[in-house]
């Protein structure tokens, strides 16, 4: 008889852009995200189910991203099993976290480590981006690369992929802030501009240079005046209600920059300590609830090195 | 009797843009350079030579922008003497190779060594742009920075001035060919186009994110692939006679990379070693010889560090 085994996967939440990497860069953080457990089963194919606090994730195996993947991967590696799935869905989606990244992400790690040969990591990387492809129509990696790899991700091409990792310091505490609204990233890619004034390409390549260095040397100041956004930020920040109060009130409270987190609603402010980043965070959550009225989760994180992350193993 | 002191200072060539980082990197390199000998002088205002072999260089003081830098500096400290001033132009004008910046910058660090209370060189910024900008008709930073600080610089914004320092590793040697034509700073930035699709601007920010993390682990293979320009080499290479051809040669001979110095005509090269630093270097000049007809100079270096370099001091 077949050796059973069960792996348990959680896969980071992911800012995304950080303001000025629009695009490009990514980095894991160590809350919230997203938990597969995969188990070898006797019988082939999947067998998918989900639990979920969420009512708008999709329970099917043929809509859910997670089911997808790891069906992408069945069917590339054919192993001599099936395997049951299932998927913890603990984000929300459309929050502008990564949460369909942190679901392909966690479904490929733990089908991989159930393959008799398993892939490297970084290969990973294609399937998981066939999720984002599913979720948004768009195979886009910069959540998905840092939510497998961990840290600081640079997406810098897709043909061929070319995904570098970003040296980074811990000084830095990440204040993250999730409204109870969502966005889909489908419609805040579609009121993006087309083309923009080389004079504010340069502004934003400056800040995203900038922005690596201050990554890599751990240096709040510089990272915080880096995430200046001038591309999305200004269209994509009318579509969180209170933008502005929330971003004013995150650097009135001590932040060193604040942006949209993702294509938004979630929004992230840069700090040096983990106890400025709750103030920050204690700050946005209240303008959102005062001049919005929305209600919103806070989550205060220095950057995940560690990517998705391999919790559980059990054999029989 | 006054104390009379003479200053000798070497500042350094740069190659700014770096490719991808067009309008906002640089980096100083070990030669060519400019030198500027200042003496102090009972007279008072500023007495200016220059010893030159190149013809087009301005050499009345109203015209030479080490001069006029020299200047506003004697009337922003008015010191209780005169200056006499002899810049060695080595450095052809026009050259892309930040040629008025390293006179500039030679002139402010001579000027100040002499002053009874010198300013912190990253304050003589301001002064060299100024020459920058009596030259090109715009004050920019991206050759006159790292001529002043050495190193690889970001030029992040102008008002207020924010200028980084990239960490460098010295893995990397630049090989650079100047050919004996002139191209004019203005004429090069009035052919660049006004706007650009944000699909290229994000490929632009995705490689100078990539060259910044390349420069601080001294990965010679990450920078050369992100030097790519997608912006205004497309459009200034059509100003330098056989660049596809030289720059085809530099790559065949085994650079990393290749693209303009500053708004050319110059070419740098990214390498590995100091030995295929000067292999395609050579293949360089050899087309820019046999496909044009253009004799050239050749440098090899690794980013200069040290920035404008007061070589000699004299008290009497």
């Amino acid at each position: 008889m077949m050796r059973e085994r069960r792996i348990r996967v959680f896969a980071p939440a992911t800012i995304a852009n950080l303001g000025a990497g629009f695009d490009v860069l990514g980095i894991a953080i160590d809350q919230p995200g997203d938990v597969v457990v995969a188990e070898r089963r006797a019988e082939p194919g999947l067998f998918f189910c989900v639990r979920t606090r969420h009512p708008d994730v999709p329970t099917a195996a043929d809509k859910n991203v997670a089911a997808y993947v790891a069906t992408l991967m069945l069917e590339e590696f054919h192993p001599p099993f099936g395997v049951k799935l299932t998927l913890e869905k603990r984000m929300p989606i459309s929050s502008g976290l990564g949460s369909s990244a942190a679901s392909s992400v966690a479904a490929v790690v733990a089908v991989n480590a159930l393959l008799p040969g398993p892939i490297h990591r970084k290969d990973l990387l294609r399937f998981a981006m066939e999720g984002e492809r599913k979720a948004s129509g768009s195979a886009h990696a910069d959540n998905a690369a840092p939510s497998l790899l961990g840290g600081a991700c640079l997406v810098r091409r897709y043909d061929p992929l070319d995904v570098i990792s970003i040296p980074t310091k811990q000084s830095i505490v990440w204040a993250v802030v999730h409204p109870h609204i969502s966005i889909r990233t489908e419609d805040a890619r579609n009121i993006l501009p087309k083309a923009i004034t080389l004079q504010t390409a340069v502004r934003q390549w400056g800040n995203i240079s900038g922005l690596t260095v201050g990554l890599a040397s751990g240096d709040a100041a510089l990272v915080g005046r880096c995430v200046e956004d001038a591309v999305a930020e200004p269209v994509r920040g009318n579509l969180i209600p209170a933008f502005h109060e929330v971003k004013e009130a995150a650097l009135r409270a001590g932040a060193n920059g604040c942006s949209i987190s993702g294509s938004g609603p979630s929004m992230f402010a840069v700090t040096s300590s983990i106890r400025m980043a709750h103030r920050v965070a204690r700050a946005m959550k209240s303008v959102f609830a005062v001049s919005a009225g929305i209600d919103s989760d806070i989550y205060v994180s220095r950057i995940n090195r560690t990517g998705a992350d391999i919790s559980w193993v059990k054999s029989t």
